[in-house]
Order: structure tokens, then C-alpha cells, then sequence
């Protein structure tokens, strides 16, 4: 359970983990849509949230590491506010909520920082990714707006990756609890997937879900089918008989973890031959990954052994050919692969990806790759207990990759273009799970979402 | 229908009342959520929309009102973008969708208005709300990004005011379609209107029945039990027999027209006879203003009317004394309606509230009021011909407002305090249509939610 101890502590072990300077953690404003007043669903920034718990625009927190300060800046709500809005907590008890004494005018956050910039202080941040918090902070510390982020402190980065990673046990509770809406989500679109249905439709009915489940979705829901397209969120079309529905999709629980799943179903609920032995290779890519993911093991070497289970099952399709551990060494995989295994999951679907993605799935062991494919693995380095990431394989027919490669011969000894051509109508398909790593090994969280081809079919059927 | 000609003739009409200078018309680009790529639903500004038509990020447009150019600025996918994302139409395709023949690289934006202000033409535009576009914008006219709304031209909003005001046939013909979204939307939480249903199961619902109906809601819902709460976002409470669910909600039309209705449903499906007194004020009021409304006619002078309206029912109920004309004019009655009684809608919910809602809602011969009350009617103008407006009286037991008038006896003439108390637990109601002006009246657009208490019971009750 998340308790008042849990916030203190988190603070209590950043402070453990820096020696100089201030912290300053800015929460987010409202994000305007089309007019200052008429707002997305208010999102709270991650770290603010993981350090001050509080989900409420307009606040900021400090922490000093050398004072072992910390103190909360927002502004109280004043009594005509109280007339339109309610009766509403004060400032002082939000921040006594999460173990803070210390709380303020938003107005004297300026004084603060001022005063520590000119002690020649370190005022630590993280990198500002909303166009209003870039302003805000430029004021705040002198800067260009768009000039805030380069300044980002590495070393607060570090120690914040550094807690995050590892999932507290409220934590995975509540990732674990909130999976029945992941749940209800993907088996809803199952349900969904027949003839004349559309993707807009069924993109509407699980952001409805996601939303009755709690919270928002976690990212732009992928309903497609055409799966092949890996960055789609186009939900114009209207499903046909053999068409594949990948459905990439996710949920904020009520406290913003996020769920992070993939399913791609028959549309009409009976795959085709051709679609059932591509799907069988992904389903055993996929079990392959989670049966090796286990404390000590990279995830880049977890990535490496999905990439040749997929490939030996490719070459007995014989859409690839020659030595796999060689094709996989060199690349030629990622033609059908072109992305990474997984990434963290926590707090944001990517897990802290507005740090920096080399600090959050890099180190010093395991470096980032330049080669097409495994550039695109987010998370490479060493897992330890209760990390929680995803693995979400999928074997694409690309038809604009296929063409820049055949038409280069690009890894011929290891592609069999012609066949590959007769399958470039095929589209494409993804399974994903989010996965927490156990003392001893890892498992998925919550109920599995049915991934063997025969438990889709039957779902896909119980909703005609 | 919506065609090319649709913008180009928007636009001929812009350069028809502004001769000098050049107008900037910037697109949005995706609003980040929690980090730079995972972003909100993508949506376009409206003024942009209105004369560009095109419905994606990183676009801009400049309209030269003496050489009568026409630019639009924006990206080309790279073939690394087609292969993430598909095949893309090039920026000229989609230039020539909307009539527009000169389209350039985004780059060269830049170059384009520095030029004209080292000539020393004027930059028109309309005021930004979003962060990124202040950065974008300040950059490109030489201004700090958090001064750049202090130079938006108010000749250029007098011009694009005149022009949205009035609805075309294609408007309104999409506003009506979209009127059936609406409509689900509404009888849908009347069904779900149950005890021990929650108000964020609802909300979901809703949501999800909008995204279906082709587009995101089109503000944040309100959906409460405590429907005196006018800025009420809180969703955590579930329904009881004898509440009162009051829920304001709409949805943005493929082409981004809003919807905005409210409707108050009793849960359980059977008001008391306590809300159905009141309940039966604020429908006699909703279409005593819909029968007022009339090219000719300005809103101040419905608002006034349907002030008086429900003042005369208030006063039946022994809840207001006295001469109600002179209790309105004073503004007694704004304990009970703080709000006003609508505003306009089309693009936007509070249609072009970015602008300035002086300029959209007043002119020289209505002025904005400044007494509480009056002072928050939106829209007090003269209505024309094709005007789109809501229509939503209603009547709020607002306790600290209650307890704040009562301490200093405000108007205490013509509120029947003692009686008033003993409402103090009642809630709001509030009956919201959405009101075409016709060429001699009005009408309601779309076929009417159910509003006659018998009919919304009835409603209720059907979703047992
Ligand atoms: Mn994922
Ligand atoms: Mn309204």
C-alpha cells in the first residue's frame, strides 16, 4: 500500500544518493487543447508523482541535499474558487499527506531558486518536456525555455533511474491489480474483431474501458489492421474477413502505472494456415523470452535469443536461410524485426523515457548498438529483481523495407526475397506481455491475456 | 460537404477585410503527456482548421494580405518515417486538398517572416495557448515566448470572429450529424443512472462512446453527483438512490465540431417530489430561452429572460420573494445560477474562447457586465442568422455560496433564506441543448435528448 512512509522514504534514498545542490522537481500545469481553459485530462509528471505522491497541477517541490530540506510550492485555492470547485484541501495538508512540513506560495519558489543560483549552487533537474514547464523553468533559472533541458543533471537522472527501476512491492500490487483492465481491454477487442467492425470503434470502446478501469490510456492505442505499420495510430479502416487486428494498447491504473499489451487476432476468429505458423513462431519467441528473462541476464542477451528463435522459425518457413546465429549476429532478422524486445514499464509506459533513454536501458556494461534493429532495443542492460519490462516480439512484413532491402540484395545469403514477396500482403503481428522480474526468474503480471492461437480464436468468437 | 473550396473561400473572405500585413496561422504540433513522444491525442488548432483544413502536426500557414499569396509550411516524411509509419501523402498533395498551390519546407518559415519584418510588414495572429507554439512563435517573431499572446492582432480575431460566427451549410450539417454521438452519449449515463454504479465507470463509458462516434470528447465530462459543484472534475463517488447525476458532456465531430449537452438524471430512475419542482423550473426555463431565440434578439436579453424565468419559479417554491424583475436586475437570483446562460460552439466548445471572449461574445453596443452573474455570460450579442449556441440554465444549492451571502444578509429582500437552508443538501440541475438561430427563430440541432422528466425517469428505469 502506498502510505505517507512511502513518499518519505523515496526522498529519504535520493537524498542518501546526492551530496550537493538542490533538487527541483516541477509538477505539470494543465495541458491546454484548443483554448488556455479547455484541457487534456491532467497528467502529473512521473517524478514529481514518484517523489511527492501529489496529483494536482500547479506544484513544485525542492529538495536540498545538503540541508536534507524539502519543501512543496503551489498555491492555496481562495473562496470564490471554493464556490465553483468545492471544498478543497489546503496546500499544507496536500503536502502533510506526503510527510512534507514545509509548503509555500508558489510565488516564493522564484525567491529560492534565486537565492541558491546565486550562492552558485546546483540546481538538479530533469530534462522539461512540456512547452509550459520549459517557460516556467526558464524563468526560474535564467534560461532560454528551449535551451532547459540541455542542462539536465546526469547525476539526478542517475540516482532516480537508480530507485525506479527497482519496483517497490505497492508498486508491482498495483501494476499487478491493474492488469484486469488490461484484461478487459484486449479481450474486449477480441470480442470486437469481426467483419464490418471498425478500428475507430473498437479504439473507442477500450479507451472507454481504460478510462472506467481508472485512468487514461497510457499511450495512443495502436488498433490496425495493418500491423506491419509500426508507428499507426490511423483508425480509419473497417475490418474484413482474414484481415489480422493487432491491437497495441495500454491503461493508467488510478495511481498512473502504466500497462503495456499486444494481441493480434483473426478477424472473423479462425487464422489462416499462412497466419497460423507466422503466429506460432511469435507465441514461442514470446514464452522463449519470458522462460530466459531472470536477475543477472541482459535484456540485450534476452532480445539476441528471441531474435534467433524467431529466425530458426523463419528459416523453417523458408522466408530466411543459412546459419541463424550468424544472420542474427549481423542483423538480417530485424527485415521482419525491425524493433527492440522490450522496454521498462513503471510510472510511464517507457519507463522514464524523458531522462534519457541511454541512462534508463544503458550502462557502463552494456552499450547501445548502432545496427539496424538493435538500435531500436530501448532497454539492453542487466536485469535485477523487480524490474518489470516488457517483451513484445513480432515478425512484420514491411513492404517498403522489403523493397529498400531486395533492391540492394541486402543480406541475400540469409533472406529468400522471393519468398518473402508472397508474403508482403501479409501484414503483421505482435504479442506483448509486461513481465516482472522475480527473485529467481520472472512472470507475467496479472491473468495472461489469451496469446495461444486456439484460447484468440475462441475469444475472437464468443463475440460474434 | 467540405470541400477544397470550402477553405479557399474561407480564406478569400479573410483577405477581403484585412488588406495590410501578413497572417500566421500555426498548426499545433502533439502535446507530450508524461515524455516527448507519448502524446496526447493529437488536435489541431482551430483557426488553423478553420482555413487550412488539415489535420496534423507541424504545419503552418501564411496568408499575405497585400500580394494575396498563400503559403503553407511543413515536413516530408523521409523514407525512414514511410517505413515506421506507411505510405504518407507529401506536404503539395495535401497543400492541393485544401487549394493551397505554395508549399515549403517548415525551415523556411523563418526566412519568410523575417523578411517581412525587415520590411517592416505586420504579423498578424491569433493569441497562443499552448506552450510549444509560444517557443515556436517567439522564435520566429523575435519576442519572449511567454510575450508573444500580448501581440496577437485584434484585427485579424475581428475578422475570423465575423467569419466563425455564422455556421455554413457544411457546419452545421456536420454539427447535426455529430448531434447522434451526442445523444448516446447522454441516454447512455441516464441507463448506466443506478445506484451503486460509480461516476468514473460513467465517465468511461462516455468517453468511449465519443472515440467510437469518431472523435475525443470535446472538454474534460462532468459527471457528478454533486452537480452543484460547477468546476467539478472529481469522479471518485458512487451513485446513491436519491442522488441527483448530473453530467455535462460532448464530443468533437470527425471535422472537430463540439457537442455540448447537459442533462440530470435521478438515480434509481425517480425524482423526488423536491427535484421534480425544481427539476420542471429549469425545463420551463430551457425552452422559454429557446423560444426567445432569434436573429435580432441579443443573448443577454434570453439570458435575462430565462433569469427572470426561473426567478418566477424559485419565488413559487417560496425560495425567492418579492419583484423578480427587480430581484434579476440586481442579480439576486445568481445565488441560484451563477453562470450564464450559454455561449457559442462550433470549433471549439466555448467556440474561439482562445481569441478573447470579449471580442467573440461582445461588441460595441452589448458590454460585458460586471456584476456576479451577468458577469460570466459568455455570449450577450445580437444574434444572427446561423449563430450556434448552447442553451443551459440551471439551478445550483451552492453552500459556501449560500453561506457566504447569507452572513452579510446579501439581497436578503429577495431570498427567502430560512427556506433556502433547507435545500442545502439538494445538488444542481442543469438542461443543456445545443441551439441553431434560424432565419426566423430556432431549433435544437440534432433529435432532442430527453429532457421532460417522465421521458429521462422512463430512460433511467430502461437500463435496469
Ligand atoms: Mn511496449
Ligand atoms: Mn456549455
Amino acid at each position: 500500500m502506498f502510505t505517507k512512509e512511502t513518499y518519505i522514504n523515496r526522498r529519504k534514498r535520493l537524498k542518501s544518493k546526492l551530496d550537493k545542490g538542490i533538487a527541483l522537481i516541477m509538477g505539470n500545469v494543465d495541458a491546454s487543447m484548443n483554448y488556455p481553459q479547455n484541457t487534456y485530462h491532467f497528467r502529473q509528471d512521473s517524478t514529481f508523482l514518484y517523489f511527492f505522491g501529489l496529483d494536482h497541477a500547479g506544484l513544485a517541490g525542492l529538495i536540498d541535499f545538503e540541508s536534507g530540506e524539502e519543501m512543496l510550492f503551489g498555491d492555496d485555492f481562495t473562496m470564490d474558487d471554493i464556490i465553483w470547485m468545492g471544498p478543497q484541501p489546503k496546500l499544507k495538508e496536500n503536502a502533510e499527506k506526503v510527510g512534507i512540513n514545509q509548503s509555500y506560495p508558489l510565488s516564493n519558489l522564484n525567491k529560492v531558486i534565486q537565492k541558491a543560483l546565486s550562492q552558485g549552487r546546483t540546481i538538479h533537474f530533469t530534462p522539461p518536456y512540456r512547452g509550459k514547464n520549459m517557460i516556467a523553468m526558464g524563468a526560474l533559472l535564467n534560461l532560454h525555455p528551449a535551451k532547459v533541458k540541455d542542462q539536465a543533471s546526469t547525476e539526478l537522472i542517475k540516482a532516480c533511474v537508480a530507485l525506479r527501476s527497482v519496483k517497490e512491492p505497492c508498486e508491482i500490487e498495483e501494476m499487478e491489480r491493474h492488469m484486469a483492465t488490461a484484461y478487459a481491454m484486449h479481450t474486449t477487442a477480441m470480442k470486437m474483431a469481426h467483419p464490418g467492425k471498425t478500428e475507430q470503434e473498437i479504439t473507442g470502446a477500450l479507451e472507454g474501458i481504460s478510462m472506467s478501469g481508472g485512468g487514461i490510456v497510457s499511450f495512443p492505442i495502436i488498433c490496425s489492421i495493418h500491423g506491419e505499420t509500426l508507428h499507426n495510430h490511423y483508425h480509419g479502416n473497417t475490418l474484413q474477413q482474414g484481415d489480422l487486428l493487432l491491437v497495441d494498447a495500454g491503461s493508467e491504473s488510478p495511481l498512473h502505472y502504466a500497462t503495456d499489451n499486444t494481441r493480434t487476432s483473426p478477424v472473423g476468429g479462425q487464422f489462416t494456415q499462412k497466419q497460423k505458423e507466422i503466429y506460432q513462431i511469435v507465441v514461442n519467441t514470446n514464452n522463449k523470452a519470458l522462460a530466459a528473462t531472470k536477475p543477472g541476464i541482459t535484456y540485450k542477451e534476452v532480445h539476441l535469443l528471441a531474435c534467433k528463435t524467431m529466425a530458426a522459425g523463419l528459416k523453417d518457413l523458408g522466408l530466411m536461410k543459412g546459419d541463424m546465429d550468424e544472420a542474427v549476429a549481423q542483423g538480417a532478422h530485424a527485415l521482419f524485426m525491425p524493433h527492440g524486445l522490450g522496454h521498462m514499464i513503471g510510472l510511464d509506459v517507457h519507463d522514464m523515457e524523458d531522462y534519457d533513454q541511454q541512462l534508463v536501458g544503458y550502462d557502463d556494461e552494456v552499450r547501445p548498438s548502432s545496427q539496424f534493429g538493435l538500435s531500436a532495443l530501448r532497454m539492453g542492460r542487466k536485469l535485477e529483481t523487480h524490474f518489470v519490462v516488457t517483451n513484445e516480439p513480432g515478425i512484420y512484413f514491411i513492404p517498403a523495407l522489403i523493397d529498400q532491402w531486395k533492391k540492394t540484395g541486402k543480406f541475400a545469403d540469409f533472406i529468400n526475397y522471393p519468398q518473402v514477396e508472397s508474403y508482403k500482403n501479409f501484414g503483421g503481428i505482435r504479442l506483448e506481455d509486461d513481465i516482472l522480474v522475480t527473485e529467481t526468474g520472472s512472470r507475467i503480471l496479472g491473468k495472461r491475456i489469451p496469446i495461444n492461437p486456439e484460447d484468440v480464436e475462441q475469444m475472437v468468437k464468443s463475440g460474434c
